[in-house]
């Protein structure tokens, strides 16, 4: 069915210092497929305040959050849900009547990943990365009973500071180490590539382990999955964090759950973008 | 063609106490007839400065403004048109990478409307009202050269200072007056009725005039204007001067100009909602 905007149209948006096409697809299919009355739209800014404040006063539903904006945008809203607050970094903004609550959905998303893999807490692990989607993993997985972690990252400061903050270890290269799960919170493979240096762990490090999860997720097929694959190990892709994502900010939105037959089909519409 | 939400879609909304559907239908239904990738969102607020903010902090690309809003949005753009500083209200803002250029359609339509129906400037009239739109209504008549004007309204202090300000004499009761023209800017006749009090001049008055020319557009055959056409006399309705007003904001906005055909089915179509 065709949407037909009105007056009563409820809107959704993001904000991302670069828009993508997935989450403006992948909702407004699902808004159509779904016969919701709400339309959502990817938006930029220059002056992160105004636009929050602008998302209160024009009674604009939800603000999907990417970076650059992720921590600033903590000190503009009225409350933080816990799945926010541990890692200090929203990527979802929710408008109740002109009260602003701050998700992340990404913690949320590798937290109900890790369960559907079932993925044994006790598998030891390498995280290379310590931005603020690392922080989101690491929270995430520290909260799902991980302890044998170790945060992989040249910056130093940053490295220890998270890993300090879940209680895993520190290394600037992963050295010897050969845990049995990998994961990549880095944008190494976002270009494609075939060569080493496009690889997040070496071919040794995926050799020896069982399950690698990526967060990249354009491409969703990395070279570092693609290897993983090629090699028989069990995968996790960001095209699921990604998807899985999106599809809590639009339950928190809409207070619709789609089925997974109805996700699917908007994941694939979403990546034709 | 249907259209498909991407992440450079263009995003106008409008502001109002009470936000109608015309504006919502007309301009997306234009957008979808001439394939241009623009959303048109109809909002209200409680923070007009956070609002006005927002459209320049989240690059909305223009804006249509309302009752109660005419006034107050001066203060917050960056620029007034002549259009809209001759009579101290706007009822367009038009957003050029963050600055905010504001307009009155309203006044621009109603002298392309006394253009169209070839209405001779020296025809005299008496124009009720002396609220924002009869300033714009006022204003337009004095700028296109009607010289003998009389406005009818109740409140003295509000009459008197749009009289003065176009040159036009004030009364608070048409009384004897049989101008040629008359000019309703109240809203008298939006319930619709067949009563006196739903007239917004007297029959008499009706009979001795030409032409009657009312801005009410909801419903666009007011008691007035059925009354007019009943007994013979050209009639210029708030539906022309709507679809005129929204027409040009439609312009600012795309830099397209549709053609009238296609203007005329946008106006059938936001009608219907």
């Amino acid at each position: 069915m065709a949407h037909v905007p009105g007056k009563d149209t409820v809107l959704c948006i993001s904000l991302a210092g670069r828009p993508g096409s997935f989450g403006v697809r992948f909702h407004n299919h699902l808004y159509e497929q779904l016969g919701l009355d709400f339309y959502y739209k990817a938006m930029t800014t220059q002056d992160l305040p105004a636009a929050v404040s602008g998302i209160r006063a024009l009674g604009i539903r939800g603000c999907g959050v990417s970076m650059p904006y992720k921590e600033a945008c903590m000190a503009l809203v009225d409350e933080i849900d816990p799945s926010a607050a541990a890692i200090d970094s929203i990527n979802t903004i929710v408008n109740d009547g002109g009260r602003l609550k701050a998700y992340n959905t990404d913690y949320l998303a590798v937290r109900q990943l890790l369960e559907l893999h079932r993925v044994d807490p006790n598998t030891a692990f390498a995280l290379r990365g310590s931005g603020g989607m690392a922080k989101a993993v690491a929270s995430a997985l520290r909260d799902a009973g991980f302890t044998q972690g170790t945060i992989v990252a040249r910056n130093e400061q940053a490295g220890r500071q998270l890993a300090d903050s879940c209680g895993y270890r520190w290394q600037a290269d992963l050295g010897d180490l050969c845990p049995p799960m990998l994961v990549n919170v880095t944008p190494i493979g976002m270009a494609g590539g075939v060569e080493a240096e496009h690889l997040a762990f070496s071919l040794e490090a995926i050799a020896a382990a069982q399950l690698v999860f990526d967060v990249v997720a354009m491409p969703a097929r990395t070279p570092f999955i693609i290897e993983a694959e090629r090699q028989g190990r069990a995968v996790i892709t960001g095209l699921e964090v990604i998807a899985l994502q999106a599809l809590e900010q639009f339950v928190l939105y809409t207070g619709v759950r789609p089925t997974p037959e109805q996700v699917k089909l908007a994941v694939a519409f979403a990546r034709l973008g």
